[in-house]
């Protein structure tokens, strides 16, 4: 598959102009419904009709790798964690499979680059591998041009294989111990901010773990401001297999104008990349929620986005998106069902 | 029934000790799912039992009720408007019963005090009426003694019934032209704030009408300043049927155990009552979202309460509850289902 991204298509205007004048017309004070109201529009402008059809196929992707800095010191768990979450998310027992299960979304896991050894995973997860773990960002590439562009690609067959199996809302997931590390130098060069307003305590650092972290997330800010023209190189140099592929997974996502739920801090940062690599995607997403790292903030303003939930998740696997599909669901049923003035005979405000 | 509430009884510490325990050998970051942790801990300490069952059997009570103070130009509605809606009610036809049916909650409504006369609606929607509409607060009392003390005797049987019926969750809603005109006032009573402090737009009116409220509402605060310290004189003086029914409501709620889920601005001012009738009911309540009427904001921080959800809503019905359900749902079967360190071999975090 060549890497370049044809152009992404609007959203259905026409479809958005009747679902705001429907909403007009239903029974409640205009606007009342808030932010709810704009969701409905929106979802229905992604589906070219109004009203729009609630979510009943959503899917969680999962994007699953080992990242070098881990070695360094810069999270609370050790990597061998994420073979172990891979396994779990297999097995159902992770917070995404309870979230998905609770709403009937379904979970898909891809080992993008994880390091440890997992027995037993069905091919379908290990398939897509394009390396074991990447380098360690602040003095060498995450990986190889040739990787980065098979992790991307890897992430745009998933989108297809997931828009042509039927789903009609996507999430991007991801786990992988020290994947925030990656995921705030990303953000730092593409909104233009320091290490030291993206770093985060991830899942929970020290004080001294943070300090350390400060120190790697500069060292790969620098790397990434001489290469930041160009989206897959910079991809390369300071992200990692599993940001490569859900950067090619959201633009993807757009082409095949399918809506997506963003999640976190590290769906964020792939999501800016992705909408370098095809512009105009950022108008097929919504943000889910706003995590607790400051580096989301900054993703998420500079992608014009505004989170439904702020509830001080900083979980990801997709799980602060996931928790946002109800009201998604509920913004098209109200929509749809609700009465409109005249059906119901009620009397609209005063002139 | 005699209007001396027994004493409300605590949250079981048990329970929230062990949800608070379990939390932590899960598979996951401690405290990573946020404000989700604590609602599953709330939750499990409300029923007494650790996983906490999610709510399966939700039921809103929406309380209707016409305002004399409409009369005086504070809505953007006409009070007719209030029947009408009562029979949109029962029709199915509203947010409410949409957004309900949507999470397979159901939906109640009851007249305390419609002014409009609606044809053919069941005896339990109108046997509960104490008067048509209330008087104009800013000039004279909304109720009289005895009507206040029958109103919170309805909103007590109400719960009652409700829980009797095997309810494990209650959320109060409201449906009456200038409804917020009543909560404002009792916020700025009950938590010291003055007109231009707690005056809000409602349904959306403009300045001039805003000015207009104002004014009503200062007059209404004089006026229930000065029966303050007797909860059921202030409801008579400057609340409405609807809110007396609704804090008799809320504060049985509470005496029989089962938590609720508060909506926007006139249940957090029916709330503030209902907690003055039984100290203590807050524990067993918990804010659904933030609405966009700056009395909201005041009541729930003078409860002590944290809203779920922040969508700028301003409907009422019990709209703003029935959105933040999902969330409650979530949290319980988080506690419940996702597997410990221990279950999924996952290391937990270096020590």
């Amino acid at each position: 598959m060549s890497l370049e991204f044809p152009a992404v298509t609007g959203l259905d205007e026409a479809a958005r102009e009747q679902a705001l004048a429907r909403q007009h017309r239903l029974t409640k004070p205009t606007g009342a419904l808030g932010r709810l109201e704009k969701v409905s529009v929106w979802l229905a402008a992604t589906q070219g009709c109004c009203p729009p059809k609630p979510p009943r196929r959503v899917r969680v992707v999962v994007f699953a790798a080992d990242h070098g800095v881990a070695a360094a010191g810069v999270s609370a768990y050790p990597s061998e964690v994420t073979a172990q979450m891979v396994a779990n998310f297999v097995a159902g027992g992770a917070a995404v499979n309870v979230l998905a299960a609770g709403i009937g979304a379904t979970v898909r896991v891809v080992d993008m680059g994880v390091g440890g050894t997992i027995d037993d995973l069905p091919a379908d997860v290990t398939k897509w591998r394009v390396r074991k773990a990447s380098g360690r960002i602040d003095v060498e590439d995450a990986l190889s041009r040739t990787q980065c562009e098979d992790a991307i690609s890897a992430g745009r067959q998933l989108a297809d294989e997931e828009v042509d199996s039927g789903a009609d809302l996507l999430i991007p997931g991801d786990m992988g111990i020290g994947n925030t590390t990656p995921a705030a130098a990303l953000v730092g060069v593409l909104t233009d901010n320091d290490a030291r307003a993206v770093t985060g305590r991830g899942t929970g650092v020290d004080d001294a773990t943070l300090a350390r972290k400060r120190v790697i997330v500069a060292a790969a800010i620098e790397r990434g401001h001489a290469v930041a023209p160009d989206p897959v190189a910079l991809l390369a140099a300071i992200g990692g297999a599993d940001i490569a592929a859900m950067a090619g997974f959201l633009a993807q996502a757009a082409i095949r104008r399918t809506p997506v739920v963003l999640d976190g801090v590290v769906s964020g940062a792939a999501a800016l990349a992705a909408e370098k690599l095809a512009t105009g995607a950022r108008s097929w997403w919504i943000a889910g929620h706003r995590s607790t790292e400051a580096a989301h903030g900054y993703a998420l303003a500079a992608l014009g986005l505004d989170p439904l939930l702020d509830l001080g998740l900083r979980l990801g696997e997709g799980t602060g998106a996931l928790l946002a599909v109800p009201l998604i669901v509920s913004a098209a049923e109200t929509l749809a069902g609700m009465a409109t003035f005249d059906e119901a005979g009620v009397s609209d405000r005063d002139a």
